[in-house]
């Protein structure tokens, strides 16, 4: 059997960090040898986490000669955690390094103070950092050594718009409403997310300028070729996992879109354009995004609605994708493709 | 003690009619004196809903000598059939008339048969009957005999829109995004409503046309004075109760909305204009419609928000207000205030 | 009308403490003037919680001159709590003190400090208050200015074993294993009440002694008139509300048990003997208890099932309930009998 | 590669079918060939099940030349139907067959008859047939052509009954309170089953006698050398999936459990013998057991707690254990360990 790749993962005992940890767990080239956590420093993690069976201890933190012999770092920080921690290291690490937090997803460093609230502390760096949508950006996740994991509610959003973008029809108005379950806010210890106050309700949030809207515009512009201001609501879903976006695209004609949609994503493992709308519970547990299209001709609205676990294709399992790409592994390997609740 | 109302309900044992029951138990001005259900005729009613304490039991159906003395006829029935009940006996029948299905909410044939695909078979009726919205037409009201008990999707749209419409601002599109718990669907035994396909799932449905379409564009249109084509997505959410409405209008300028929401409503006991976004637990349970507002200066788009119970504010307590309205009791008699979830 | 009972709550913003301003919102008789809160105070309550009402503002604390003029203090605080409060102003107080609360229900200052880790401070007392299980000590509450409200648990165990007990039935053991929704264990801001941590969950805990054994048992030697020890074992239900206590008691003979609990309850309004199993949802939101019972002849075992609302029965609405006894309003008065969930 | 064991599955659009698909899906060493299903007879199966990727069609039934070559036949059918299908064709047929189902985990046709109403049609065969717990029949499994799927409740109970039965120690009584989620009940269309009527709700069923019964006292006879008379009682969950069991045995001694089973079970890779109570999300998705033990010396009882996925170690996932065994595959091969809320 080849050599199999070697792993650490800074921060694992987030959401995230735990659901990497459970997916490279079964996923057959690769070895786990660190997973760094403040919290639990020293605790075997299927003691911490009894839904999990690796039976490394947390560490407190790594530096770089603890990185020596890793092939592939994975941060799975808070904002700003991520540039400061890799800050001093990354010139000489010489693995690769996917950040499945949000320091190293807007190109200029002017949105991320924007979007962030501070100023970025290695801006040289973030063009450098590919995108890592596989979907869309494929090649050049194939030859990076740096990979910005994508947002949870951009990854739904944009693998719904990115056909109609890639068409150059004229979109006049998009109003996007997202829905993501409760893991989307990770373990955090606050009164919002108590059973109490998620379960029988539901709520929108950040109503006026979520985060995610910078990174989407971004997106939008590099494919369309002009910027187009979207208009973005989350909203909270009372579930562990899923999110399901409805987009709104304000345009004059129907154009053939299931036809352009299959087209866009007939090489695409994890996307599946399906005729009926999608489901959360299809995907949930999986690194699919299903999605569907209809128009409505009485409005002049091209509805796309996407259905993504927003802990995998969200989160660990895109990131697991994108570092089988970037290592020349079959792209599936160690992603579920099944859903939970079927 | 002044005599009480006499009550009859044709339909009793759907969700909207079990609610009735419950919230008419309350109420100190009225007594139930028939309940009819096909299902379980001649069975105590709190024998079938063991939540229930009404020790009526189910009549099979109620002719026009039954309903001598009945001061109020509650109809909780499915489409076509509350036109086919009131047919015979409406002329006869000296009490008022509450529709809580929608056999009369649309005033033009042509549209109930575009939207409910069959004809109307008492189309000179349908100018009478009142469209049962109190905030809005709270004087017509107290001056009928027949009310259409508006849907539950149009309440929550229209409570939210109203005050904009009347403001005749420039309005130049509406999306609208409803999410609704599963009891908007009633008590029907079908795969879509079992708990493995409702828990831990979310998804769009009937984004094609769906019926309260056109009642929401006839009332827009009364208020505005002119048609506007919306675009609306009905959505199910994973709870027992609860609507949440997120309305994008696109409009060019940022007026003070939020005064102009808290002028409107300032005589309306049950809509609550909030500062924070509305949460569905905090209505659930009782006759309120909580609404905030955003405007978002980036996109142009003002976000309305409005939550309400869709079995109280969305059907039977509504129904309830009308008849209070209707029989000169106070407004808010029988109808609770205080959420579920506190 | 008669003047309206004033009603003071010390610690309000728990969730016994909003379910009672809920509840007494509702109820005629009585005006509440104060309710306290240290986490909240100065804050309106309206504002606190948006699914409450009531527009007073939350107090810090209440000395002895603002109780001048109360005619029932309501406790609801923590452990330990009550008796610190009350210490200093019982002696001279007018009113009725009922603590919802656990520092009054033993009568033995020993079984305190076992079962509660501290020296009862006002051991004297005991003795004075009741216990307010109105199903049996209705005479008492009626003529008593100090009442002890049990505990959740020993009110769901306690109304399914007293007609057994009543009988004086050799019984050679007695298993209890209950369930309770997570609003049983308060407003807490802990991992364990997370939503991702509830949902979809389930497991027993406390299994080693919880604290409402030694009140279980000592109200069922109050009726039996000698010690059993029992096995209680709790579990965290996945819901808001409710508890099931599933009662397993070991008897060589099947008397007619579903007579002599209908026999033993046949005044009280507010116990359900039925006869199918009882259901959580036929109870939220109510102050019922639901009762049903079964001899198992193979195995020689009773088993009684019982339903409450944790929060009503369990809480606040027999709190209520014992006011209304007390100042000899309506028994039931405020207080709902229909479920949530119908 | 060596060759991929070829299997066949009737039954195979139930609950516990398409769990079978999904895991047999992940497995490396087999290819189902056939699935079966009246219901969906001509339709690929992914296009039914949208979380499912199988893209074979359901057949509508499977005959004797069908299964010519195949090497394990799952039977996943409702009671008296395994029996029906294999009577003709068991005698021919040269693979496995493992029945998920009920029709031959009982040995004595007349306990088949009492619990399950009707004659056993092939009463001959009963001997034949391995009961299919791996943890305690590995060595009969492994040298059989029939294995008998134990049923989810009896897995969560005998796996926590057995270390202490293995001891001989003597037990005076035997009460048992399983709660189990909805996907325990299949996929049946009923009132019961909706989310209505599941979602926060809870109760005791079948009291009485459940055919469960009847098979667990079999199994522990077989261990236990003397037949004891239990007592169970099954509960239903407001969770999709998941069975908690609490077992209350009756012994005067506190022997040194935790260590009896640690014992029992340290070559066990499925059980999974904790410190801590067990929790349903551990163990929600994969083939784990994880049991805890507690002696409480006031009552003389000892708990057993287990926690079991009920599609999976309760059904699928012990099925494919079996297969894996009785092939000579790795035990765990196909089979996930890690938890789903993690």
């Amino acid at each position: 059997m080849a050599k199999k790749a070697k792993i650490a993962i800074v921060g694992g005992s987030g959401l995230t960090g735990t659901e990497l940890i459970k997916i490279l767990d079964m996923h057959k080239n690769v070895e786990v040898k660190y997973v760094t956590s403040r919290t639990y420093e020293g605790q075997m993690i299927s003691n911490v986490f009894k839904g999990l069976t690796c039976n490394l201890k947390f560490k407190k933190s790594l530096d770089i000669e603890d990185l020596n012999g890793i092939d592939v770092l994975f941060l799975c920080l808070p904002p700003h955690d991520s540039m400061n921690y890799i800050k001093s290291l990354y010139k000489q690490f010489s693995g690769i390094i996917i950040d499945v937090g949000s320091d190293f997803r807007l190109k200029d460093a002017k949105e991320y103070k924007k979007w962030y609230g501070k100023e970025h502390i290695i801006p040289e760096i973030l063009e450098k950092f590919v995108y890592g949508l596989p979907e869309i950006n494929y090649n050049d996740i194939k030859n990076t050594k740096f990979i910005a994991n994508p947002g949870c509610y951009p990854t739904s959003v944009l693998l719904g718009l990115f056909p109609v973008l890639d068409q150059k029809i004229k979109i006049k108005d998009i109003i996007i409403d997202s829905k993501s379950g409760v893991t989307g806010a990770g373990r955090k210890l606050k009164d919002n997310y108590l059973y109490i106050n998620v379960s029988q309700n539901f709520y929108a949030y950040g109503a006026n300028g979520h985060r995610h809207t910078g990174e989407i515009e971004q997106e939008i512009k590099s494919i369309y070729g002009k910027k187009l201001k979207i208009s973005f609501t989350p909203h909270l879903l009372p579930v562990h996992r899923g999110i399901f976006t409805s987009i709104y695209c304000k345009i004059e004609n129907d154009y053939s879109y299931s036809e352009i949609f299959n087209n866009y994503y007939k090489n695409s493992y994890f996307v599946n354009v399906i005729d009926s709308i999608p489901q959360i519970k299809d995907v949930c547990g999986t690194n699919m995004c299903n999605i569907s299209t209809m128009y409505d001709n009485r409005s002049k609205v091209l509805k796309i609605f996407t259905a993504i676990d927003n802990l995998v294709k969200g989160a660990a399992g895109q990131a697991v994708q994108n570092m089988n790409i970037a290592l020349g592994f079959p792209e599936i390997e160690g992603l579920i493709k099944e859903g939970l609740y079927t």
